[in-house]
């Protein structure tokens, strides 16, 4: 069965368009890559687009160069790191703007300043606040191919260096797609777009053409890696066309649609069938904490995620069970990342005695599965499809929790694979042959 | 016999002063240097004086980069190329500045544009045309230790990011210090100072406490490798007062006087018999190339000299023969650095039949040993000595040429070595004891 999202010839031609393209550190992790990806910018250069390109740093470079930091300074210097870490982006720039010269086209390479990338001073989790790309527009009237350095800008008050932490530089693609009114900003990696599940996890699963940017939210908050969702959040915001696709291939992947957008060309008119789920992400990297013999008195669940939040650890799904009448006492679960999981342990603990429990039990073996679909909105029995399919696979679900185009279900991580094929089949996702899996994961 | 320049008690100590340090990249090769330099920063800011650093990219980064640079681009292109070294000390400096801050001191490093080196718009061999300091006086005000990263600047016009070439570094600390009027500029190397000699060369040879810096630039352009010619030659026009010194060793180095310039603390009443001679530096970087059979008439070598210049091979020592009258021709024979070789026979060949010469000779096995002092402009006798003392030791003189203040000759380059000795003990400068050499060769 096709997915009613995969029709067979959305293809997205512009005449003269003004291209974003964004390359991760794996797409350019040495020089035969940073050829390969300065042959594609040729190429789309030759097709007579107009091309801006933003480049994160050479494939483990970030990773040495924390090293280093760590070796010098126990802690280091958040401005001086900002520092260190903005050289990875200006290496891989520098030689994918040389590469492309070498082709015999002209190009620029700027930092993240030179850009007018501006930032708040939040060093190492900064947000733009302004893009002035007034070299940037210079350069691409003259003709000139832009690279721009991904994960960087710089703060106005204190004139200083900034990064913009994870999944910085598809932020950096987005900002800049929109300061320069770009056609299309295309997110590069090494897989072909936004699938109905995971391939590595579901076989059948298909490339969406198109997804709508608040299930794309969706998904990548609840575990589908291919964008960031600071930069699906800022393209949908900012009305920009994400397209993200695969550095391996020339075929189409997938479009990032915000409100009242539409794929161009033409495309918007075609009418298709709106699907009620358009895909099932699954993570692993959440665990379950269970607070228990909590008093059963008003106020205690404010104040154990008070406690929480001041930690710093991020709650998702939480669970209060019915209390036992004869104790008067609850217990309380909730999820959140595993790498979360030590501080707010330790806060708990910390706070034991005020907030009155008995114990605390730690469960990192567990599976979330999410279905998400804006179809959900207007059709009814979706959650029913989800928990028959688990129950006639023999699969426990632990928890639930639902927003308006979503459902989620905790697992035991063991059974999560078997419960996302059995949920993609029973929502009718699946392709009719199996979906081509690259090694590595995007970034 | 110890020498004139070399008083036991020339200490120079300053109360509250401001202190510009260039450390290159053999200083802050890796984590461990990196966190000795700190140190060494931290004590002087200790001691009560503000404290510039000018500090290069580390250990191999240059070569590792353009060895990148030249796998995505046989001919890199000059703007980017300066682009992708400038990461190298942006890498050191905010690693630099991490280390001083973890062990309790504030510390800012700042890029070359940062920092106000504003420069010519010549890649990769940049000359600066202002320096504006604005943001390192603001935190010196405020009580930081200043890292800014040598080799590097910017230019105002295409507001592109350019650096200074070889030696770049020793620029822009001698640069820095002349901006911001500081007390002195000590360059750190690996070796202890400037020498009367190479001390592998000639193990008698003593450090100088002071040289003058006419002497330090004939020194420096006839083999001494301690200091680069070009931040010599700015700290005379600009009055900075260097201070060659050892990153391993906390003794006094070599103070470089301009004129009328004087060691500080009232050292410059201090009368001390002016050496006649220096030092003596030797080279084995020059090759000799003859033309053979050139027509004797006027403007023959003019028109040698000019297809040479042409090429961009720099000469150095010129000497023609006494023409043979049967033949109505002569022979010119010219030194120039030895990677400088090709390219001048290349175009001398190409131009072969328009001088008319007969044949070429290229010789790359001499050496060129130079005695360099100010005295010799008052006193006759210095040239008899050093004929003397390598005819005595058998060593034949293949080419003469001399300065005001120095007398440079070329022999084999087997007997260079003996030559430097020989000529070292003529003219007096033998210390007591063996100098120590550290490994490796300062930058």
């Amino acid at each position: 069965m096709r997915h009613p999202f995969s029709p067979p010839d959305i293809r997205v031609e512009f005449d003269v368009a003004l291209i974003v393209q964004k390359y991760g550190g794996s797409s350019v992790a040495d020089a035969e890559s940073i050829k390969r990806v300065a042959k594609r910018i040729v190429d789309t250069r030759r097709a007579g687009h107009d091309v801006v390109v933003a480049v994160s740093a050479m494939g483990d470079t970030t990773d040495e160069l924390l090293d280093l930091a760590g070796q010098v300074a126990p802690i280091p210097a958040p401005r001086e790191l900002d520092m260190l870490l903005s050289s990875g982006e200006r290496i891989s720039m520098a030689l994918l703007a040389m590469a492309i010269h070498s082709m015999g086209f002209e190009a620029r390479s700027f930092t993240g300043s030179q850009a007018g990338m501006i930032t708040t001073a939040d060093h190492g989790s900064a947000r733009i606040v302004d893009v002035t790309p007034i070299r940037l527009r210079e350069a691409l009237d003259e003709g000139a191919i832009v690279i721009v350095a991904g994960f960087q800008g710089f703060n106005r008050d204190t004139r200083d260096i900034t990064t913009l932490g994870r999944g910085g530089s598809d932020t950096t693609a987005v900002a800049l797609a929109a300061a320069l009114d770009a056609d299309v900003c295309e997110i590069y990696s090494d897989v072909d777009g936004i699938f109905t599940a995971d391939p590595r996890v579901v076989p059948k699963a298909q490339k969406l053409n198109v997804v709508s940017a608040e299930e794309m939210l969706e998904l990548a908050a609840n575990g589908a890696k291919v964008l960031y969702i600071r930069a699906v959040e800022y393209a949908r915001r900012h009305r920009v066309l994400i397209h993200a696709r695969s550095t391996f291939s020339s075929s189409v992947g997938t479009y990032v649609l915000g409100p009242g957008m539409s794929v161009p060309e033409g495309e918007e008119g075609e009418e298709m069938e709106e699907p009620i789920v358009a895909g099932v992400a699954t993570d692993l990297g959440q665990a379950k904490i269970t607070v228990i013999g909590v008093p059963d008195v008003p106020g205690k669940a404010a104040e154990i995620f008070k406690v929480i939040a001041k930690s710093g650890a991020n709650v998702d799904m939480i669970v209060q069970n019915v209390s036992a009448a004869a104790t008067g006492r609850t217990d309380i679960s909730f999820t959140l990342p595993k790498t979360d999981a030590a501080t707010a342990l330790k806060a708990l603990v910390g706070d034991q005695s005020d907030i009155g429990f008995e114990n605390l039990v730690h469960d990192d073996q567990i599976g979330k599965l999410s279905v998400v679909g804006a179809g959900m909105r207007t059709h009814s029995g979706v959650s029913a499809t989800l928990f028959e399919a688990l129950s006639v696979a023999g699969i426990n679900i632990e928890m639930i929790s639902t927003s308006e185009i979503r459902i989620s279900v905790v697992v035991r991580g063991d059974d999560l694979a078997e419960a996302a094929r059995v949920v993609h089949t029973a929502y009718g996702l699946d392709g009719d042959i199996e979906a081509t899996v690259h090694a590595g994961t995007g970034r």
